[in-house]
């Protein structure tokens, strides 16, 4: 199966040279990825809305862009698949939901304005679970067996790129939408530190979410995600992601943090094989790896995040109080029924229960920090098995939540299996050293699996 | 003209044993509050919509409560201006803008849900710059001389509150929008601590922005926000405003620090003369006062904060180029030419700028932090004297900035005069230590000034 995924992943910024040389162009490769759409996109259901005349135009004045050696940057020319609830100007938004379904809001968001400033093809908008949270309204196919989830809330963007039909999607994560799909698709997937990328134009505003993607490789979700952040920033008050990643040259690691999670004790039997033969294949490559056995500082950094998916769906509930008061007042019928009961967990919560619940979050943080201030990367699966069977839930979230709560750079590289089907090995890295776990992350892909075709090159 | 402003104001909550009793009603309040609309709104044009309809009905289900014995809260039946930055279910919400006015969210922002569940009789828009930042659209009047501005950009929400059409009006400020048009129109101004009031579906996500609101009394802002505290909590990852403050019982301060921020070179005679004499009154009063010239952490803390007003712009900036250029892409004839000069100045800066930016805030937090460890609060003007003639400009941030720019509390009470037009004693405090402040400030103006008309009480 591994061969059938790379087969199927196409990455764009690798291309460079030959878009340099004349040998392909933007507009050539927006016209096979709007082939495959055509082709796949019936079956899969990973786009709400496709832009394919914008496309067109925007690939056309790349391909000039190009032809003229004035790229705008590493990804002009690029198809992006943009999920539905961040907001574009020239397609709705309807963040997954009947109630919010075609809404036009005039405007692009931060990340979607950067994109189109750095000269990428804004194709088309993804499915999401309703409100990026649980409830999965549309029913995305996972594209190595239709009969499966692809995963959520960012499931379009994941389907869409884990089937080859374009180079990058942008997600968001706030318990586990970006990394589980991204492992369920066999996909790349990277959830960036907290505030490393503008959410600003996104229903996403809770503490916990983050703006980040999913990728055919390594490179191309660095370089979307920097052409963002160069040109779009942070959050506010946040500088965002910055520094340079050399993909070609990368420095072996030394030290790696094996991490449990809260979510071990749910991994399927063939989940855990994999990784234990992902660990020799570490080991063997020369890198030392820990445990929560071997180490005090992972045994209390593994105790304090044992509990982060309940902890992250408390801190969510009372965050996400607001909208779903006001929607419920708009049309209750057109919120699911999970929606209706994080609601009404809310309204039972006080601020000092938040209080509580950010102290807990805080010490898990702290805790944490100990283990990356000592690794150079943590290292655990990138969801709990396979994709299960079944499109009405995007399954669990138990070895993705841990990312979102602790606000640190997480990266899933598709280089394990499960029931062939793909399944993630997934590194986690200090806050805001990005740069350092996306370097690691190329040299575990290329050097210790030999997989550079998902590494990639920034050309 | 400070009896004939105290005579415009009108409270609310301090009404509680008049509601308890029957002897005032929501219903006989709003009455009087749609009449004094009626007759002042035509010429000083602070309502940009108001929801009539809307409002009796609320007050007539308040009144009922009352009568039952159980208010919601003790803003329960307050009538509530809303500035058009936050969005509401029931009206439009036009930022100030051609481009966006008329514009329906069908949704309510976290305050103003959380108030409507308070018992709170949201009344109608009030106007605001555009965007909430320098260009005044709409061209209110100031209550107290129409040739003059209202100041901004909370321009509606303090003109209603001075010219006594509602007790309370929503406001936010990132520069000095909610302290500086407070001291124009004679109002209580407070600016909370940074996400101390969940800002959730209002268009200001500014890194320095934060929610408060301008008000008759003391007791009405604290009520007011805490009711939205309570259910919205803070902004995302903030608990938000907590504690009680008791307006009854104030212990007296004991020192505090005399500030001049960057602003005191640009005050005009007169009000630095109401200020001196302010300054002689506390002193009196048995306040220990100490300025930049007698203590060495005081004069760290204002060379840190002398730039606060291009550092502040600079800041905005950068965190604002979005959703400028989103709108500029929509129309940029419908911007003012001031936000096409905040989009260009955006263009020209860096991450690497930013980041200078934001260390530099750091600086003057850190030397804020130590005046704050070592006073009871900071006092110093309003504004930079009375409100200016001309409704073309709304006046001069500078004395307004340093609450912003240092995320620190803020209150602005109009205890003092220049020009025979209002001006307020502006007290600022210890970043989420709001309840010292706000206790501090009842003591103040009830003790030190005689004027409990703008304590109030919680009844």
């Amino acid at each position: 199966m591994s061969s059938a995924a790379a087969s199927k992943l196409r990455g764009y910024v690798s291309l460079a040279g030959d878009l340099r040389s004349g040998k392909t162009t933007p507009r050539a490769y927006l016209d096979e990825t709007l082939q495959r759409i055509a082709a796949l996109d019936p079956t899969i259901g990973a786009f709400v809305t496709l832009n394919k005349d914008g496309a067109i135009k925007a690939a056309d004045a790349s391909t000039a862009r190009w032809k003229a050696g004035k790229p705008l940057s590493p990804v002009d020319g690029m198809p992006v698949a943009v999920k539905d609830i961040i907001e574009t100007a020239d397609m709705p938004t309807g963040q997954g939901s009947p109630m919010w379904e075609g809404t036009v809001t005039r405007r692009d968001a931060a990340s979607v304005h950067a994109l189109r400033e750095a000269g990428a093809v804004i194709i088309g908008k993804t499915t999401t679970t309703e409100f990026a949270a649980t409830h999965p309204y549309h029913k995305t196919q996972n594209p190595y067996d239709g009969t499966r989830t692809p995963g959520g809330s960012s499931s379009g963007s994941a389907a869409a790129v884990g089937s080859g039909m374009v180079p990058v999607g942008l997600g968001t994560q706030v318990v586990g939408s970006i990394l589980r799909p991204a492992s369920f698709c066999g996909a790349v997937g990277y959830k960036p530190s907290y505030g490393a990328i503008n959410r600003s134009g996104s229903y996403d505003h809770l503490s916990q979410s983050a703006h980040g993607g999913i990728a055919a490789t390594l490179a191309d979700i660095w370089a979307t995600l920097r052409a963002i952040a160069d040109r779009a920033g942070g959050d506010p008050g946040h500088v965002g992601l910055t520094g340079d990643v050399d993909f070609g040259k990368r420095a072996k690691p030394a030290r790696f943090a094996v991490l449990e999670t809260g979510g071990w004790g749910v991994t399927s039997e063939g989940a855990r094989k994999a990784f234990e033969a992902a660990r020799e294949k570490l080991a063997k490559a020369g890198i030392e790896l820990k445990s929560r056995r071997d180490d005090a500082d992972i045994e209390a950094a593994e105790r304090a995040m044992k509990d982060a998916q309940p902890l992250s769906l408390a801190i969510n509930a009372w965050e996400g109080r607001w909208p779903l008061n006001t929607y419920a007042d708009l049309d209750a019928n057109k919120l699911s029924e999970g929606a209706r009961g994080r609601l009404k967990q809310s309204e039972t919560m006080t601020q000092k229960d938040f209080a509580g619940l950010l102290a807990q979050r805080k010490a898990a943080r702290d805790a944490f920090a100990k283990v990356t201030g000592r690794y150079d990367a943590c290292v655990t699966l990138g969801a709990c098995g396979a994709a299960p069977v079944g499109l009405g839930s995007t399954g669990n979230t138990a070895m993705n939540v841990a990312a979102s709560l602790l606000g640190c750079p997480a990266i899933t590289i598709p280089l394990l299996e499960d029931e062939n089907m793909p399944l993630g090995l997934q590194l986690l890295g200090g806050t805001d050293r990005d740069v350092e776990l996306m370097t690691i992350a190329a040299w575990v892909a290329g050097d210790a699996f030999g997989r550079n075709d998902l590494v990639g090159s920034t050309g």
